[in-house]
């Protein structure tokens, strides 16, 4: 018999970063552990496995992680969502608030062809509002977002509820902020 | 008999961005065809075929990209080096050159042990100044490069020169800037 550690057993937790009263849920402790970065991919790729879909979209920097492999493991297109000015070609954008200010995520404008099923993939959902607005962003480019997957979710953030007309999965789910 | 597209027939070439005088080689439109993204990976993992290491590293965030699934696929782990402030447990860092000032990336000390065989990948060498970097950091803790990895090379920014005493791999390669 095989006992094999629980994904939640990778994630490092560090309290008070990156300002007092925080956990910091560190997803480098998964990846710089080779089973922890089987099984986080693993896992995340399960969730989409009746799942009929054409392209994954992740977003700058984290959503790369868990983004790329997957497509590459299930045969997918990878889009990156990316801050404002860094990609090259005609692009789509949107701002969306932060705790301070605002930010604006941008996605090429023939990425997404019309009625094309998205997969949506990142790291970690808190507030949910970058996800958001690139569901906005899928939307615009007639495109349909048809699952999301984090592989952590900080529950007592409640970035579901903007979520709320679309389906989505978690790995990990911790009950606070 | 099947024809496949060449790697190079992937990647979208913009003329002045981001700035006059510069061809911007896209590597986003070889992600978002399904073909190129797993030809993409294929090749540069196929450059490590007898290469005996540890770990990779890939610097944020386009290292992001290819680094974590050539880490899947070959059952490593993946130390992500971020820009600074931006991990959360004790790090190393390293300040380097950029056109107009200088940049600061980290990675956490605990993520490279001792006499531990790196390979360090990236999407694309420009003048080498952040992998230059990278191979301080890693020789500060204590690890060995072994091999370093890209999708494209500007041969004309001669970024090989800064590391010479490395093994360099590209698989795409640009004579110009």
């Amino acid at each position: 018999m095989i006992l094999m550690k629980k994904i939640e057993e990778y994630v490092r937790s560090i309290p008070n970063f990156p300002e007092e009263g925080i956990i910091f849920r560190d997803v480098t402790s998964v990846l710089q552990d080779k089973e922890g970065l089987h099984l986080a991919i693993d896992l995340m790729q399960e969730t989409l496995k009746d799942v009929a879909f054409d392209i994954i979209l992740g977003p700058e920097s984290r959503g790369f992680i868990f983004g790329v492999p997957i497509a590459y493991n299930l045969n997918k297109p990878f889009i990156p969502v990316r801050k404002k000015g860094k990609l090259p070609c005609e692009t789509v954008e949107m701002e969306y608030e932060l705790e301070y200010g605002t930010a604006i995520v941008e996605i090429h404008k023939d990425s997404i062809q019309p009625g094309q099923k998205v997969v949506i993939i990142d790291d970690l959902i808190a507030t949910g509002g970058t996800i958001e607005a690139i569901t906005k962003l899928v939307k615009q480019l007639g495109g349909e977002v048809v699952k999301i997957v984090f592989l952590m979710e900080l529950e007592g953030l409640k970035g579901r509820d903007r979520l709320k007309e679309f389906d989505v999965s978690s790995v990990i789910k911790y009950e606070g902020k």
